[in-house]
């Protein structure tokens, strides 16, 4: 049975419809290391209620999910670049009453690249215009990535992020092939487009990288047919569970081995 | 190891200096009764935010200990009989959105005294007059009590409880002797007042019935007084446990049985 203590510091989450992921990742985490830890999942009736709740109970952390990562940022007292970068919070950190908000996602995607060391001369299709495609669109012209075009049927959006960066706008990928592919949109995600490839197979042959960030399912139509065509493959999967790292360590100051993060990612699922 | 999860309900404690007893006993009985709920103790940075914060959470209920259970009358919806007989709230539940404030430790007293079955037209001498003082004097009152004397080194607050409901104030002790003795002061309790018997020998041995408010330790000097002259006691631990067990219902709406109540208060000394 769990001996709850009340030294324990809790770390929440913030998301109209919670799932039992992060409230899986973390305690698995905070039990594996010993950590007097406590996270749970919150469903707020109303969110700058919810943030002063924060605040007034000593909360250490805080995962800020749709519908309120943009909607959060009036409530905080000092933006982190990673989401200034991008206009949208994921992570709350309550410091002694100072709420510092980041934004994980980007730090994933930002690291994800890092670690693959891929050549920022390398040309570059993100397909998508929301939230999480800012991210990428960030963390690449970040990484000094300059030749990439910003794939989106919605105009406005499409061309707005394009321009932030410098970067092309395309309405549809049609013939288009690049080094690295990326997709930011629900085509392959569980659900009514989950039979759908986002890239066509003349497009993975002619890359050298494929990036999907759908992380359900764990293979994608589109992972698939890069893993088919010997092609280096970046998942959803990967990026949640780096953002879901860096979440970690800010709330805690520790970072685990990646072995735990794995175990802890599959429990997460489970 | 525990497996939280994102639906379990989030109830708390509220106190400038938190204990692990609520936290014990709360999550003991949700664990036997195999309830998805989840019990932590705060010490809030802020009360109105952290108010603010039962709301924008859904926190189910909170537990207001020293030195909150005035202050937090203005933040609520809602008083209760038990906490408006004596302007203090101990207990919050929150019923979707609607916070309403209630006294556990009122309707602990009033349910002990019935529990006994104490003749009314008995004489009483309550010691003391703290907010437990007011919780005693207005339950007292209400079932019935009318030969009651308020025993208070301090005039205004002595008089104005004695006041309140028609009872006698006496400045000290002296030689006064009564049916009832109630003791509410820190005379006996665990520290520097440790050793001090709250009323002399005379009076226990005139007495039929000591109630000693004071719970840490188990057995004051009172106490161990009043059962060597064979008297029946009534004792704060008993007051803790059944206010308690109310603080229990509320949240749930489940009462558990006595046995359980009992271990999870051995459980929450431990």
């Amino acid at each position: 049975m769990p001996i709850l203590n009340k030294d324990m510091t809790l770390c929440i989450s913030l998301a109209a419809t919670p799932s039992n992921i992060g409230t899986h990742f973390h305690n698995y985490l905070y039990e594996a290391l010993g950590l007097n830890f406590i996270y749970k999942a919150f469903a707020p009736t109303d969110l700058a209620q919810a943030i002063a709740g924060i605040r007034g109970l000593g909360i250490r952390g805080a995962a800020v999910s749709m519908p309120y990562k943009e909607d959060v940022i009036a409530l905080i007292d000092v933006m982190d670049a990673s989401a200034a970068a991008i206009d949208s919070v994921n992570t709350i950190v309550n410091s002694g009453g100072v709420l510092t908000a980041y934004n994980t996602d980007y730090l994933a995607i930002a690291r994800l690249l890092e670690s693959r060391a891929i050549d920022p001369a390398s040309t570059v299709l993100v397909q998508g215009s929301g939230g999480m495609a800012k991210a990428v669109a960030a963390a690449l012209y970040d990484a000094g990535f300059a030749h990439v075009s910003i794939v989106a049927r919605n105009e406005v959006r499409g061309q707005a992020l394009a321009a932030l960066y410098g970067f092309a706008w395309l309405p549809e990928v049609g013939d288009a092939t690049a080094g690295m592919l990326i997709n930011v949109t629900p085509l392959g995600m569980a659900g009514a487009q989950e039979s759908v490839q986002s890239f066509a197979d003349a497009a993975v042959r002619a890359a050298e990288v494929v990036f999907d960030v759908v992380a359900l399912p764990a293979e994608t139509p589109l992972i698939r047919a890069a893993r088919a065509a010997g092609k280096q493959v970046m998942t959803g999967a990967e990026v949640i569970a780096i953002q879901a790292e860096e979440q970690f360590v800010l709330y805690t100051g520790v970072r685990p081995s990646p072995e735990l993060v794995q175990e802890a990612s599959e429990f997460s699922r489970s």
